[in-house]
């Protein structure tokens, strides 16, 4: 015996979340079944309500459910400094370091040429229309510290320049709290290249 | 800035579920508002559908889209042996297995005094009513080898001797594959206790 269809259409639609293997989407879907019918509503509502709810920011398509985004709108934010991340979470960080004060733009992706994402893959466009009202005077590349991240800051770097902005890249270096003795050779290399008088 | 609202309410239902700590429960979410429309309503009605369908078994309670249940109404399992076991999981745990033909008694918890769990928390007189037109010849405790699976076998031992059926307790013993350097004491005792002519 199988398990009952419904248990079964369950546990495979769990299975196709990330992260979760065949033990936890079983655990999951048993869950949901000694749920209260409330609950199980609930998160069923939850799911369609976020879809239905929230969509991408028209100026930097970050998530958001206006148009444009509580960020773009802000009288509050530096409209003048734009900070550039590859995807949604990334944005959710910085904020939650609290210190940016600028506006934000989310490629969705960076490049990467294994992986056939090219730069029309990615909104990198629509940052240049961004710059055409002379607003901005600073562009952040904060995309990840990968190959990919890194090519993608070098190539918007390229792209961006002609259009009179300041293109700038978060600093690499050791993380706050880590181990000289474990760092890896190329961020210990950045670390001492990116040395400050102190 | 927190999450906009939609997707903090999304995330909070994720970490209620169990084993999903706060990260998952982000990267969760990100990934339902990442999905198209259609895999998100999917999602959800199957969470709907499973709750909607899939209700107890009145004669066995294990979970069924049906009552009585397949096994419970199948003419091709034997129906004079019962195997007890603590959760749903545990049949499907059996039915893998494969080899057992016989019915199942799901209890839905196991005794135990420290949370307030007693014989009136699990269905352990239904399991007695069951034993009443004498067709059952033998009852298989196969509750967990735990403090409360112990306790839970003998008390149903004592609670259904009376109605003349043969109660039975599945071995303890080494596991298949594993290791006597390893083994804990107690599985070990109890290895060289049931050991059997070869």
């Amino acid at each position: 015996m199988q398990y009952i269809a419904p248990l079964a259409k369950l546990i495979e639609h769990f299975r196709a979340l990330p992260g979760i293997g065949s033990k936890t989407a079983v655990r999951l879907a048993y869950h949901v079944l000694d749920m209260d019918a409330d609950q199980a509503r609930a998160l069923a509502g939850a799911i369609l309500e976020a879809k239905e709810k929230i969509g991408y920011c028209n100026t930097c398509f970050n998530l958001s459910d206006r148009n444009p985004c509580q960020i773009c709108d802000s009288e509050a934010r530096d409209h003048s400094v734009i900070c550039v991340v590859e995807q949604p979470q990334d944005v959710a960080a910085m904020e939650r370091m609290g210190d940016f004060k600028g506006l934000y733009h989310v490629l969705h992706g960076a490049l990467s040429p294994l992986e056939g994402v090219g730069p029309e893959d990615i909104r990198a466009k629509e940052l240049l229309h961004r710059l055409y009202d002379g607003q901005v005077k600073e562009v952040i590349m904060a995309t990840n510290p990968t190959v990919e991240g890194e090519a993608t800051a070098m190539y918007m770097a390229k792209l961006l320049k002609p259009a009179g902005v300041r293109v700038t890249r978060i600093a690499r270096g050791l993380p706050v709290g880590g181990d000289l003795e474990y760092a890896d050779e190329v961020t210990l290399s950045k670390a001492m290249e990116n040395r400050r008088e102190i």
